[in-house]
């Protein structure tokens, strides 16, 4: 029984990195930085449950979409009997010493030995596909693997040429890795392929601390009592997702809001263009949750931090953290 | 033939703490530091030993409860002829240089090579169902496996994605680690992850080291002689821990313990939240033992080095060690 | 939707490299040095989308061009019903943790195993065939690899001895790697087996920078319309190509010109003799390119930094960047 | 050909622990620290020459004596015609590289592949059931594998858990390994485990020495007649160890031996309870080969040295070796 | 199509190393050092792309020659049809990676799965017989590989010893190694095996270099035209060659010439007598190249460099490079 | 064609270990100290052929002789029409790279693949049964199979404990090693197992190097001219070793010499007994070797250096050679 979305108790900055990313996938994965113990899955893991279900073809192995179906590797949508259902939307825990085999597919074992047919068996991509993909302690992953979920994420497909198979299947979904910067980092390669960061702490407000252990208490003693106290809440965001979802598209990307964005890239000494990217569109995403016509300054701002975060060079003149320096280029340059 | 549990000499705070995961399994496992030779697998067998047999649908090869035995893959109620029947609660010693096929099940290579099918034995996770999993030396495992054992004691639940498998079974136990942190520690990331953990040493008192002796020789001498002497104590223990599991739910927990959990988890530096969510259980379940209503701050007190030990930041000012600073803060802070 | 090639901002020397190696393939391939998020990836793709369908045996494996398809492996001209179609020019981006097997090819599995014959299953260097064979982050590839793509692309045969087989097919395609610097870089000896080699970097102009961003902002909206735009110019571009092609066997070559590349590659200090030869190809190359009946010291020029960039020596005495000392040698020997 | 045990040169302390191991076997193993070539293996090879023959089922695999034949994997008591036969005492010298399926056990591969039937193939040690289990430069050998036989020596049972078998066959040996402590220590946990320990020097004194090539040369010329040398004398040990061992159970074991123990440990400063527990079952054993009715206080000071010497801690202040530690507390204490 | 042996601009030593080699193959393969492209496996692939076709018996996968077929492992000459044939001499290129399997041959799987025989698949040592065995970057191969294929090509006979196998056959070959010393040496042990080595260097002359262009030039314009320029020369290097085979067994070797070559290698500090061996042979079919009854002192100057190059004592007092230290030495014994 | 061993120049010591060790096997092996080109594979390779040919049952694998057929693994004497022949005395020359399984033997793949038989292949031991086994760069083999190998050369017997075979034949050879000191050591426990050590050098006497020079010259010229030559004195030497063998258990081994080899090895500081058993051994084997009846102080000294020089203890204080500080020794004792 996953806690409620509603119920968490602070984590600003992560429900609204996720809430950004549910709004434009295209945003790329979220990455969480911060300690164990903190309820980083947890909020992942919520809001997926929160999310309403999704049409897909019956039994379809690759969650096929009706719309998308004809595509499908299984043919999914020629199968006897085929019809489309509401299924809930994927959220896959990669389980610590998954292999290469297991997350992309692979060769069926199966066929292959028992009937000598060289048939592909899906792998968790694309149990992941239309969902979330939860990534705990991403730096432990070997480097490769984290590059390969990034290039899926990012392009959508999975193209798998192993075992002389050669297959290639949609797999849409939002990374969500989390981590501990003080256990190793990643590659800056490879964070900068996250779209969004957020770091998540331990409170400190013994109020909130306190409130957390009473929630807790409160789930474990009748959960479904409190589960219903909370639906409320969870169902009003349900409800503004789905109007930032079909708002985003009409939101307008004025001029002076790719300048803002190009200025402070420039001003925090991003490599690359991915930066400023990521910054147009979380921004526009942003002002699609909020409701607003035009992606503006208020919302560049809002979405910062997270969207570069993860992409600054080290200074060595300036030993700051990374959140401080964006913080300060946002006051010096737009006040 | 196993040492009476009551017939242990000393070691009260593992007896303690072995006890109260008894009462209330979800605080988690238990982690034993300390030297060789010192009687912690003796202790964690006594106590498996001494519970009374569980129901248990008889031959199932994941030990399911009949109230459970619906979600068996091996079906196993539906099996002609099914009938539940009391087994010992099982107590398992994680061999050295156990594969991970063999912990959490793996395809049945004879029925993979003999008739073709893709069926799954289970391993030793499943065999633990219900009762103890002990791992002795744990830091010499490798952490991922350490990792996957944990995250199956959290969940109450082993889900194997390998090999083309994709099977899920309850896997419910008591975790039990030992290690001489003389022979290098576990990560602090696994360490936080395991509910309790215990101190146990080579006692320095003369009289209690003739003792163990007279009472080895004892057993060596007339075992069965030896375990009817002890009998009645360990009845005794059975009826205490009867009693604390059924009184557990109707436990109280006070605000004013759930802010003195906060406040010392908040004086003593514990990352996270797992330091006041396990201080907050145990103090209850121990509070059940003793047959209290509601559980206060003795409760509190007398559990929180078990709870918190393992939890402490290194404090490179203060070069006390673990106990001693939790000791502190209780005095400080509770008088 | 690949970008279109004209309108990528900017990066000019990657863009001329890409074209003088599509007028001359046997120039070797291109490397490309530069941070992430630069669009390395996105120049090449968009070259190779750019190209005119070339006719192919439809259905073949190895993409046998008709006149060459008498030495297929497959005797596909042989097959019934064998028939020359157009096909796109391939365009393969090697996965990164692509096996050696699935790069050169290797035993066909299925047929081995259920049929007991050892057939040969074509890799990804046939599949690039006649085309372009992309590799990001080179550097992470292991050396004996990258040298084996070096081979293949240098003697547009891959030559396979492995598990019994012995196979040879034509693999003549252009080799795109690309890499940052800062993570480690190639080994002199493979890196002077590129042809040429380009340096792309962040954009530090606001306004191309703004530029990007509109332009993928218009792409992202209405993939069509921006498609049309820039069809004009990317059809004057392939024009411009094929002419280059056509004309090349008749651009002379004075003596003064290969006066001139030695020379040249005299002052510099490249080791062997690559130096030399790349620099007379890539300028008959680029002369044919523009126009020109000859290839002058002008063209010499406009190509020698890309010929000759990744062939210095390290001079311990002038720590300048390789760039900076071609263009000194440039400047001081032809004024 | 053996070396008759009473045609050893000198190495007393090494044939009393061998004796007194064979007395009683629940000691635990002896560890035999010294250089090569001062006849380690000769001694325990001699020893179990010497044994009389045991009765056990003939042809079973796992050496079942009549009385625990019903517990044999095999069932070997079942078979037709089965019956008991004398058979030599085992002596098992582990080969080098000897891998751990052989050690152990496994998978009968002829039967799995023949007939698909997962059988189990007993190794080494159920070969080594009721005898010695020798272990040649035991340093060498990898942690995990001499854990796994002091497991199997502790408990007298060998679980095999492996390719999906589960086998648990009685395994009661001694295990003697020999090394040279300059050539890598054996971990302190596992040296814990061995019950007693010898050290084995070349001998110094030349009239030893030529003793030895004197019998080594007789043995060569004319080995019969050298082994009915030594055949009373031999004769002589073996009733010396039958009365032993009938008396053992009988000797008393006086308060006062086991203060003197616990005494002895806490002075020298041994971890844990081992040192103790073995120390009062060496003094039994010994005081039994001896012909005494109770275990004195002579008796505990003639193994002291064999059962301490390997437990003691690194004492940074007192570099002495273990031996003249333990000579010195002995005659502290007991003058 | 190869490059014209008689078209190679300048790089004397190794050219002559060569002919030297082909007219006794005895005297061992020819270790190349120097920069990569200048030209080393051109060379080498000319000399054997001139020698004349050699007969052999047709279709044998061991080159057998006619006299020598009685000892075919496939038995060639007793094959139904079998006949001789004028078949090309060998040259065979090492890939790299080109596993140990492949290189000395293997169980045929084709036919151990297939058919359940044991049959050999003769490797690429059965391909080079009576030829070449080229090896780039040699100093990249694992030693034991190298040694391998030393042993080989100093008998003259691969015995492989793996899978059950046991097969001799003949393997007579030059093996040509090149690698550039900047990049790891080969161990003393493996230099002193091959018989004579050269040092190849980028032509620091501009002439040359242009010249060098100039040829490549004229091959890429009009290939035929400029091997049928170059064939001419090529014919009387043929003829060259084989008058010296001829030659050889009838040149003297004066007791004057061996008294030259051991004072020579006692003078320069050559281990082991490899150095005067090969130095007796090399002058010996030098003397035969060029038409001389008898090995003179002026055939040992001439080759003494490339036959004791590499087998210098480094000496700490001397740090002029080799080939320095043998002119001096030549100049100071022989005047 | 091997060389003639009494054709062989110089390198006495080396000449005489091998000769004594084929008087008595059982002294064990010989470990060649030396740099590589000075013949230490021909002497050895030079006694094997020398040897007259020996009796074993026609086609066995295990080289049974007639009189130990009985005990063949392959029951050789039972086969149908199983006669005795003479061949050859095996020498083997274990190739770089064999795998232990094909050293030692292993389970026979095609009938267990083809016949689902667990059968038995025997390796290079079983081949050089009753002959030599040559292992060049010892030191650069594993010590674990070194260690194997030393095993089986000194019990005389190969016992294989793998993959569920257990199968133990004869194995008597002479063990001999070479090595460059230079290249890494065998550890010292390695060295002491075998029986003899000698030193071979670079000759450095002009006229030697010449001699060998000219006797290569006439063996490559006229081999079966230059065999013809050394016939006699070959002959001569296996008469001498016939009788040596015939007499060796009858020479005497007075006190006396007993007494002197103790005292030698004290003096020298040799670990453990095997110097003086070996000592004695050897002596005794000149002795009989040189037509005494008894081993004196003369035959001791003359094989002092090559019993014990791999034996001694590094002394820090005596930086001199092993072998001068045995020579001094001997001085010093026996003047």
């Amino acid at each position: 029984m996953p806690f409620p979305f509603s119920a968490i108790v602070g984590q600003d900055e992560m429900k609204r990195a996720l809430l950004i990313s549910a709004v434009d996938p295209r945003i790329g994965g979220v990455m969480v930085f911060g300690d164990r113990g903190t309820g980083k899955s947890t909020a992942a893991r919520a809001l997926s449950a929160l999310l309403p279900p999704m049409l897909a073809i019956a039994g379809c192995r690759y969650n096929c979409a009706p719309e998308e179906a004809h595509r499908c590797p299984d043919k999914c949508s020629e199968t006897k009997g085929a019809k489309a259902a509401k299924v809930p939307v994927p959220f896959v825990d990669l389980p610590l010493g998954a292999t290469e085999d297991r997350v992309l597919g692979a060769l069926d074992l199966e066929r292959a030995l028992g009937r000598g047919e060289k048939a592909f068996e899906p792998g968790l991509l694309a149990r992941a596909h239309r969902g979330y993909l939860y990534i705990d302690e991403i730096n432990l992953l070997e480097d490769h693997l984290v590059d390969l979920l990034l290039d899926v994420a990012a392009s959508g497909e999975n193209l798998v040429e192993r075992e002389g198979l050669s297959v290639r299947h949609p797999a849409r979904f939002v990374l969500i890795g989390s981590g501990n910067p003080e256990e190793g980092e990643l590659r800056p390669q490879l964070l900068d392929r996250f779209g969004l960061s957020v770091e998540v702490k331990t409170p400190q407000d013994i109020e909130q601390r306190i409130e957390i252990m009473r929630r807790c208490d409160a789930l474990e003693r009748d959960g479904a009592n409190f589960m219903a106290t909370w639906a409320d809440a969870d169902a009003k965001i349900v409800r503004r997702l789905a109007k930032g979802k079909k708002a985003l598209p009409n939101v307008a990307m004025p001029e002076a809001t790719l300048t803002d964005a190009a200025t402070l890239c420039m001003a925090v000494g991003a490599d690359g263009l991915r930066g400023e990217l990521t910054l147009m569109r979380a921004a526009r995403a942003y002002a699609a949750l909020e409701g607003a016509k035009s992606a503006e300054r208020k919302h560049l701002r809002a979405v910062a931090p997270m969207a570069l975060r993860h992409r600054l060079r080290r200074d060595v003149l300036d030993e700051t953290g990374s959140t401080v320096r964006i913080d300060r280029a946002l006051t010096e340059l737009f006040g």
